[in-house]
């Protein structure tokens, strides 16, 4: 549902002209509450998604702060966080049930009085006719704002946000207020907060983001340690992110064009680390591999044991995979890599399902079995049993098959078997990338460890 | 590796001594840095772990604070939380780089004095020896610690951790120091400080938590009320979590047995909640439906189309799932399906692949050739394109066969591609719960929505 989406900033007589007194905005924080968070029952990812939101905008995001269900604790830090930085954000607190205070707490921490915004309630009102419920007096308090707000609409739910200019010392800063489930959250940010916030971003910094696979981070920091005090005026800086090593080269501009300086930089830092670098224009692994397929128009299949599906999907979840993805055979008994895969028994028997030759039997059957013209086998083990000392845990063969080209890699990972299995999806990913580009496949294994 | 593993605390003369005026630990605070995290290029898993480990121990947490790369704002923080909570937990910059600055800054903020520990230093020299490499200076400082600290064994890496007792205006609190990769964080928190912190630990909750699929969190909070204030000496609170709903029972208790009051009211939940509630024993679902399939001695199997593997590895993710998972087609084209399951083409031309027909057609398709006593079938639009009037994005078809039952069941999940197959491998797992326990298969639809 979609109760506002009025761009006007709400509130009686002209409290909307707070918003001409505009001043820019170049730090923020993020304030979230919940003792669900703090309890261990829910992971946030809603500072996450923020984070990448303001990043993006250009404002600096210099704390993330998560407290407990306690408008004391909130008050105090959000008064804190005024005197920080020129925009809190507030995550969570904006439903109708009693302990639901964040709006108006908040309001009076910024010394904006409330109003209730008629529009606001029409819409709830219909909303819960629409769906032939009763809205009681519990659920108007949805419709109630920091004065002078400009109104964040919900696109799927009735707790719409706000954005609210206010003065704090003197000093214009600037409250925002989210509702906590993602679902909700992540479009309001997107379509609704980010383009206001955009008009009050002064600075901007030009980024490039590098994603490298296939070394570790401190092998990447060593690499590009040549330049990073060559180019003192741009910020080179290296972060390990689930198996993957980003690089950003950041300068802070205001032109439309970036500097020579910041593109031999870019230039140097692309011949340090080479074909290692799968991406500058912020795909994921998986999402250069569907790109990379879409483009050629081939098809894939996977054979997949230890990952049992895994790799599947994270290809799977990029949108269109259909295009390029037509299925897998997730073979974790033996008995299903014989009968859909026709791994000859004696394979298994002789050499055992974490095998070369098990892991070409496999590559070959889903390739030929659900005619594709690329094919990616894994078998391995990912633990905490089944390894020996032949074969201990993070074993892993993957397979790659195109045109003329069958070939298996063995590969060790380490840790455990969430990390064994993430692993073997990325270097799956990470050889299809390779294969296409034409570039050489790799055994050894990226490690971050010291 | 196992750079120390010494329970003593350690440091010159006697400081060891500090631990003997012990103070009881009732409240945490963590403290997290790194700029990776604040520019949305790192998603923070740490503190959700930690989180987790220090409700199990019964301290409460009570803030999370992110703050960047400065040791100004770290130890500004640091010394914040020194006066709020009795244990400041402290993550990440432990590392040997330049930029790692953390054990020395916290130490100073906390008025501790660092030596070096020549224990942990020769095993950091003997690492770098058995990998045949240089061990520099810079390495030197890993054996850096707080005097009086417990060092904290890694054994993962070169990092140690350490927990270290201080007088803090006039009160014993403490300080520990983590290292920030997961995989060195996690065994550390598990292994080596919470065995240290339990006899720290004065007051203990009695928890008991419900897990619960098939109701949204307000309907969960509705069907509730009636006992949440009648209970007032317990806590019943409520958490929605990645689409299942969690309800904690909590009693202050140091008693070894459960309350009376506590037993009625658990049983007034399990009456109330009934067969929503799949665990009550800190079980995910996909553990719950393995653990029901190997106390049953059953096997299962899996044909995912929209869902692309994400069925297959959530179970694949339960260490000795190979005990029950044969195996999975993945059946993304319809090809796949026809060819792969045995689904008639006449099917996929008159009622489409997402129709009853065609998942009931892969249901016996994967039951049959993969040979499994239960078998589950997912075909839907998980979008964002392919949707349309009649089957718009959401609507998704969910097979289930076991002994004489073949059933199939229409879903429609709302918002975005994530949301929807997660909603379906949630779901399609809840179906194999229920028909293994000979409850009600459902087909409306949980929600959150307001």
């Amino acid at each position: 549902m979609q109760v506002n989406n009025s761009p006007a900033a709400g509130g009686p007589s002209g409290a909307a002209s707070a918003f001409a007194a505009k001043s820019y905005i170049e730090t923020a924080m993020i304030l979230a509450t919940g003792d669900e968070v703090l309890s261990g029952i829910t992971l946030d990812t809603n500072s996450h998604y923020l984070a990448q939101v303001l990043f993006g905008l250009g404002i600096k995001l210099v704390e993330v702060r998560q407290v407990g269900d306690s408008q004391k604790a909130l008050v105090a830090a959000a008064k804190e966080g005024f005197d920080k930085v020129d925009l809190l954000i507030s995550i969570g607190g904006l439903g109708p049930t009693e302990d639901d205070l964040t709006m108006v707490a908040l309001a009076d921490a910024a010394g904006l009085p409330v109003y209730r915004d008629e529009k606001v309630l029409q819409g709830i009102k219909d909303y819960f006719e629409s769906k032939q419920r009763t809205c009681t007096p519990n659920n108007y308090k949805q419709a109630d704002f920091p004065v002078g707000s400009h109104i964040l609409a919900n696109d799927h739910g009735t707790a719409c946000g706000a954005l609210a200019p206010f003065s704090w010392q003197g000093r214009t800063k600037y409250l925002a207020l989210l509702p906590g489930p993602p679902f909700e959250l992540r479009p309001m940010a997107d379509n609704h907060l980010a383009p206001l916030l955009r008009a009050y971003v002064h600075t901007s910094y030009r980024d490039q983001i590098f994603r490298v696979f296939g070394l570790g981070e401190s092998r990447v920091e060593y690499v590009l340690q040549p330049i990073i005090h060559r180019y003192g005026e741009l910020k080179i800086a290296t972060y390990a992110s689930g198996g993957v090593v980003l690089v950003l080269l950041r300068e802070l501009t205001l032109g439309p064009e970036p500097s020579e300086t910041f593109l031999a930089c870019a230039e140097e830092i692309r011949g340090l680390l080479g074909n290692f670098i799968f991406s500058e224009d912020d795909l994921s692994l998986a999402a250069r591999v569907f790109e990379l397929l879409k483009t050629r128009e081939l098809t894939i299949s996977f054979a997949e044991s230890c990952t049992a599906g895994l790799l599947s999907g994270a290809l799977g979840a990029i949108p269109g995979a259909s295009e390029v993805f037509k299925g897998s055979i997730v073979s974790y008994s033996n008995e299903v890599k014989i009968r859909q895969l026709g791994v000859d028994p004696e394979i298994l028997t002789k050499e055992g399902a974490v095998s070369e030759a098990c892991c070409l039997a496999m590559l070959r059957g889903v390739k030929e079995r659900l005619d594709t013209q690329i094919a990616v086998s894994i078998t391995g083990i990912a633990g905490p049993g089944g390894g020996s000392e032949e074969k201990p845990v993070g074993t892993v063969w993957i397979g790659i098959a195109y045109q003329e080209v069958e070939k298996a890699l063995c590969y060790r990972f380490s840790s455990d078997r969430a990390q064994v299995q993430r692993m073997s999806v990325l270097t799956a990913l990470d050889l299809v990338r390779r294969m296409l580009l034409d570039l050489p496949l790799r055994e050894d294994v990226p490690t971050d460890r010291q």
